[in-house]
């Protein structure tokens, strides 16, 4: 070790690597070696940026050499064999002990794969999910990192240094072994995208109910951004709301075309979720409504299918507003319930142990969805760690006590006026579902047994049951096989 | 080739195997070799179905050699690794030309894997969708087979000969390469789940709403059965609603547990689904009712949740029962809508010439979705094989416009009455969203330009633009990159 040596070191220098090594290099302590695959890139990051004091490499060997021990590398490429690859390079120049992070958007399968491989070697590996983007990257992430304890020694300091703070606490914690970090990062996207699926839905039938412009829409999101709403998605769709097109004089959000783009993280959640078990009906409806809005041909037939005869008009606007606004706070309560029932259930089948109020509370800050919402979310888990449903804790089953009324009259509307409310109604049917004393699937038993010999059990005794449905149609008890 | 030489053989004697040997054996002109790992299940078949004369075999070299060229065998062995372990053992044995069929419940992408594997040693592997159940494959199952044109040309006539049949055609056809047949199977039983869930709802809500008996409901069904709505599934619910069990002297649905089970092919046809970004959020809402009804522990919690203040009473109670059947036949229009969709992603995504009108009707007999509606199907695509929507063929649009009303005021009723609907809901916010002219997605759009640089496109110029939205918020063309 010399007085040059570097703590940490970022390979991948394209603007997430370049913001995170400039944000690391800002905090006392601190020394940050840089390795890119071009020797461009990592030439402009250091001559353009001499107050960080960058120690740059032009080869792996070069790179190690230049960071202390236990050696510790975050990798920021594209997701994917980029990834492999630069592992592969890191493994030979590094030695046991030493830790490779990887920063990128992995899906967590991935990871769980590569920290095994990985750690035969003796090196720890860390999938750590980064949330925030560019900005964030440079000023304040939240930061998810997964990875054995041992990493966690060095790691932890590290990382809590560059990220972002919220009521004084940092938001980054040590998720749980191997893939869990980037497991809750992909939850933390999927939630994000049923906030902005029920955000999207409480605009159109307010403009639609009302008529009401996009820039009057705004004040009222900036409105709501001051109460239990609150949020960075909520301050951020006012500021799309009231931006003007230049070119066209129009509000922007009627010049940009109608089809949302996604980049796989809200299929990934639904499609972990139906592995686990898990009804996250309202992040699938958020996927869903993205991919219907995306097939232009398809919508252009359909486009010709009749709505209902009569015309939607709001008798009462205000009262409408205000429904809307306790129907999206209900159903954003289901759709974080819902997220986090798949970290519990994640949790349980890979055998981490997550810390669920730990993990409200990184979300706090540097994040798309940080609210203080999420600070009841911690309260929840803090109170009762073992909470099998979020929504069933007292502030927000009283939310939601105080807004079902609102809730069902606004998906009422929906219905009513022919305007797609796919994730308000799909979290209320959840809402009903999960309470039911009873529910038809006894039927869909039957039918299973009855097509399929399935079996079914039975409310009276234990056991498994089957009836002779193409026989006499007496029941007996049978192996559970099936 | 000697005088008992078998032209097609089955190896994996369990309930179904077995079954579909002596299918194949009652044909004309059909010599059936038999093999089961076990000795036992061979001889105990052999010496029950003397009228089938079988040729058994204990060894796969002697299995090869009772059969005429191109060898023809069928495994009907538990999906998995005993699979792959029966495929290596017969490439052993077989020889270029022979026609390896896999008869189980193969998830697609394995079915892709071992067509490429097998194939390079020159044997045809074909997969083969087989549905209908133990009674299916004994009496005239409906089979999905994907494999080589070559392949069909000596399968073709046996499967015929197998197959149910419906209006005098053979519900067999040959689906398209490798994986295509196993595709369609899944999109088979993904429908499935979607059209039980939606019966159970019809069922719950007239229930709850009017306090009819289960065998009054039944007897709804069975009315319901002789118009658009006959189909096996609606024909066996009224068994099911109409048992009484022996025990008790209560209707059997009400001693069922109400927890359902799954065997998984849901949630594979809703994650690949997300893979091909297509919506078939009916069959995710059934999914889902199934798992969120298997966690008791959650439900038991839940239960305290507090419901509308209201109580439900249906005033018109037929009036309300035919809402419902109508509500059920839009939903059920959908759903079918939304599963044909994945079929024609998936055929163009893996490069597969599928004919859809053909799948309709090799479903009309043997399969659980039987049912007169898919000739509607079928006539849908001969009119217009390239249909992008199904709903929006005549027959289906017409009969939505006709039902919609009806539809409206039941997914209405549910939200009001807080009975869970989310099939019927989310087909309702499905068709609603795909016929909209203009949908919240540009907003979702403004969105994640605003926090992570994304870029949108607009309505009245060609090109990708992103705003500035933390500088001075102007626009400006963008590289599509994000």
């Amino acid at each position: 070790m010399n007085a040059s040596a570097a703590n940490i070191g970022v390979v991948g220098l394209a603007v997430m690597g370049s913001n995170l090594a400039r944000n690391l290099a800002s905090r006392e302590g601190n020394t940050v070696a840089v390795y890119n695959r071009s020797r461009e890139k990592t030439d402009a990051l250091v001559a353009e940026h001499p107050e960080a004091g960058f120690i740059p490499s032009f080869s792996y060997e070069e790179f190690a050499a230049s960071l202390t021990t236990p050696r510790t590398a975050i990798i920021m490429v594209k997701a994917g064999r980029g990834t492999d690859a630069v592992i592969d390079e890191l493994v030979k120049v590094f030695e046991p002990g030493d830790i490779i992070v990887d920063g990128g958007n992995a899906y967590f399968p991935d990871t769980i794969r590569r920290e095994k491989a990985v750690r035969e070697t003796g090196i720890n590996f860390v999938g750590a999910g980064i949330s925030g983007g560019e900005e964030g990257a440079l000023n304040g992430p939240s930061i998810m990192p997964g990875g054995s304890d041992e990493s966690w020694v060095t790691l932890g300091p590290i990382l809590t240094s560059i990220a972002a703070v919220a009521e004084g606490e940092p938001c980054v914690t040590h998720i749980g072994h191997n893939g869990a970090g980037h497991f809750v990062k992909m939850v933390h996207n999927g939630i994000e995208y049923a906030d902005m699926q029920l955000i999207a839905e409480a605009y159109d039938l307010i403009r639609r109910g009302t008529g009401k412009t996009p820039a009057e829409i705004a004040d009222i999101f900036t409105d709501w951004n001051g109460g239990e709403l609150e949020s960075y998605l909520i301050e951020i769709t006012a500021e799309v709301l009231r931006q003007i097109d230049a070119e066209t004089g129009k509000p922007l959000v009627d010049v940009i075309l109608d089809q949302a783009g996604a980049k796989g993280t809200g299929a990934w959640t639904v499609q972990t979720a139906l592995s686990l078990g898990v009804p996250v009906s309202g992040i699938a409806e958020a996927t869903f409504a993205r991919s219907l809005s995306s097939h232009p041909e398809q919508r252009r037939v359909a486009a010709a299918l009749p709505g209902p005869d009569s015309t939607f008009e709001v008798d009462d606007v205000d009262a409408f507003v205000e429904d809307v606004r306790q129907a999206l706070f209900a159903s954003k309560i289901i759709a974080y319930s819902q997220g986090f029932d798949e970290i519990r259930a994640g949790a349980e089948e890979y055998d981490w142990s997550i810390d669920l109020g730990a993990v409200a509370k990184i979300w706090r800050a540097g994040c798309i969805i940080r609210a203080q919402f999420l600070n009841r979310i911690a309260d929840a888990y803090a109170e009762e760690p073992g909470l099998p449903v979020l929504a069933t804790a007292p502030y927000f089953a009283d939310s939601i006590a105080r807004g079902q009324g609102a809730w069902r009259r606004v998906v009422v509307a929906a219905a009513q006026a022919g305007i797609p409310a796919p994730a308000f109604s799909s979290s209320l049917a959840y809402y009903d579902g999960i309470r039911a004393d009873r529910l038809p699937a006894a039927l869909v038993q039957g039918q299973r047994d009855f097509f399929g010999a399935h079996t079914y059990k039975r409310i009276d005794k234990p056991g498994t049951f089957h009836t002779d449905w193409s026989g006499d149609r007496t029941e007996s008890e049978a192996e559970d096989t099936h």
